[in-house]
């Protein structure tokens, strides 16, 4: 299957802002391929938790042009026997470690993904390379090449047999309840979950439930006063608890993995 | 009024560096403007309160090319009634939504100011555009239309005759005592208060007060030893409460909204 | 000696994430070198701590292209009499302040060392230079000069003969025990030594101390299981102690400037 390389990168990682790391990737990426555009999507993922890298990622790519390569390094296995996959999906490519993080790009209609191979890896690695930065070392070369067009997306190695599913579980119906939970949460303390506009498409009226209290659907934060909490469909097409102009964070004290209920019409009692 | 767009845009918002927002925003600009320098001028405004992202980018555009588009995004009512404007001014365009946020620029001397039309934002939007993330499905639309020349300013609508004032007040007189107050802080702890070297200008010898203390003004950081308080006229011309190598805002206890009292020579008892 | 701008310039400051004060460098930069490609290694130094910046630096400059102008500036002095220096070295171009950040670079093998005379520095600053913000109105101007080509290294000024020496103490060997420090940590928590690759050549089987814990050295961070604690020598060829999986910070309560032995073959009791 044919990739056709934009020259845009996005990085997705949890290394946040403190130290060179990010910038090194990139010095590492433009050493090679000097035109790349490279756009950070976020390097605040929660530490050692590939899943929410990969929750960003799957519903960020389509933002990017067509032959964007998104690399995520959330990679508490770096250096250990952990093998890296390439996907090909919806004309974009996508790198990470096989931990899960690019388990639900993997599901994606169409999608090809490929193990790294060993001799890959070796052919473009940098020399010495170290034990603990494969995202500088590995992943980055990896990306300059493909960004250039010095290795097409096939010649990366065999389709993958020993994929590694995700972590964040999908939301279940029990009993006319669908349960699922929050996922992450943003810079306003919104709460994110991993119930989708999909999800609630057999609801007339859902009335969501978390943290003690019910919510009612709303359109927008602005659609109650500030203070007031409210349920909505995000920008990601999510389920989102809000309190409008407040952390709902705060407001509610509930946060990631804490169970979100929804049902129809206001049958919780 | 011709404006002619350099490629170059900055970015201010209040979404912090959690999760994909600014990276997918930077997406769909570069989507349809494949070349544009997109240029981050802060992320970490407060939220929810338009006037520190209007403070910022006020005193921050003249150090960027003529034809830049500043688009800045601090939109409590995204969704709702709140309408989007955009300004020529100096040079430079400047876009956001109709609450408060681009009162300064407003009043530049030959600033022309618009609102955006429902045609323009029906033209450029995504298709299924969210309720609560304009910043990526309306806004990153129209700066990239009006950076690749798609669109020029004045075809965006009409005159605005509904702009919306800031809600920073300015320094008042009474008595001989000048009352302003802290805007924002920086990294450093520095307060920042609204208070501007023009202000001062009829004063010898200004003597500051705050937070219980009196302080006398300085030219920089350096002329006092550190742990000492001082007053400086700042890089953005504001007058500023420090203290050289430490937090002011820790050793004052203030902060934004903190008032700031300004006299002649001393006169403080 | 010729140095031959690449377009590529790097950014490390202290001046974290709030304001518009990065962002306003990279205006005056592209202001007059449009295609300038700007790349951030961190802004999130400590604080008036010109070591640290300087520390990464040295640690990342040769992941860039040959010809990257790597412009640093954590100046507690600003405005003050300290002047400004450019280093040459490994191909690369260095411009800071005189107070010890760019120390270790200073004493890379051919590097040349000149002060930037005041010449230079009134014929490119802007206008109305501030007194607290170099970095914007005298720095960024001369990095964009000469990633442009319209001055050359040799130009800048003389040789520089008051170089101020760093602040990162060595590490020191005494009575068979190597003595070093924490000089920073990571967003994981990793405790980051001054002790090289290169000062435990020596010992065959390290043994290190510190915070009343003892580690032996391993490979990569998933070679113990998560909680437990390891040495390792990190991507930067320094010894870093960390946890697996957890911040070694937290779970040791030590941090910067707290000390670490290291002796050969299991010897402390």
């Amino acid at each position: 299957m044919v990739f056709d390389p934009s020259r845009f990168i996005t990085l997705t990682t949890d290394f946040g802002h403190r130290g060179p790391f990010i910038g090194v990737m990139k010095g590492v990426i433009l050493s090679s391929c000097a035109d790349a555009k490279i756009i950070d999507l976020t390097h605040e993922c929660l530490v050692h938790w590939p899943a929410e890298a990969g929750f960003w990622i799957a519903r960020s790519y389509a933002f990017f042009p067509k032959g964007t390569i998104h690399l995520a390094v959330v990679d508490p296995g770096v250096g250990t026997e952990r093998g890296l996959i390439i996907i090909l999906a919806k004309g974009h490519a996508f790198l990470g470690p096989n931990n899960g993080l690019l388990s639900e790009v993997a599901e994606f209609s169409g999608a090809i993904v490929r193990s790294v191979s060993s001799d890959v890896i070796e052919r473009y690695r940098i020399e010495n390379e170290s034990t603990t930065f494969h995202g500088r070392d590995i992943l980055a070369p990896l990306v300059a090449a493909l960004a250039s067009g010095e290795i097409c997306f096939d010649d990366f190695g065999p389709e993958c047999d020993d994929f590694i599913a995700g972590i964040v579980e999908k939301p279940e119906w029990f009993a006319g309840v669908l349960t699922g939970q929050i996922v992450t949460t943003d810079n306003f303390g919104n709460l994110i979950t991993n119930i989708s506009r999909e999800d609630l498409a057999s609801l007339k009226a859902p009335v969501v439930s978390a943290g003690g209290e019910h919510f009612s659907m709303k359109k927008t934060y602005g659609d109650v006063v500030p203070g007031q909490n409210l349920v909505l469909i995000n920008s990601l097409d999510m389920l989102e608890i809000a309190c409008s102009e407040r952390s709902a964070t705060e407001v509610l004290g509930i946060g990631r993995g804490s169970p979100v209920k929804v049902m129809d019409g206001g049958k919780f009692s």
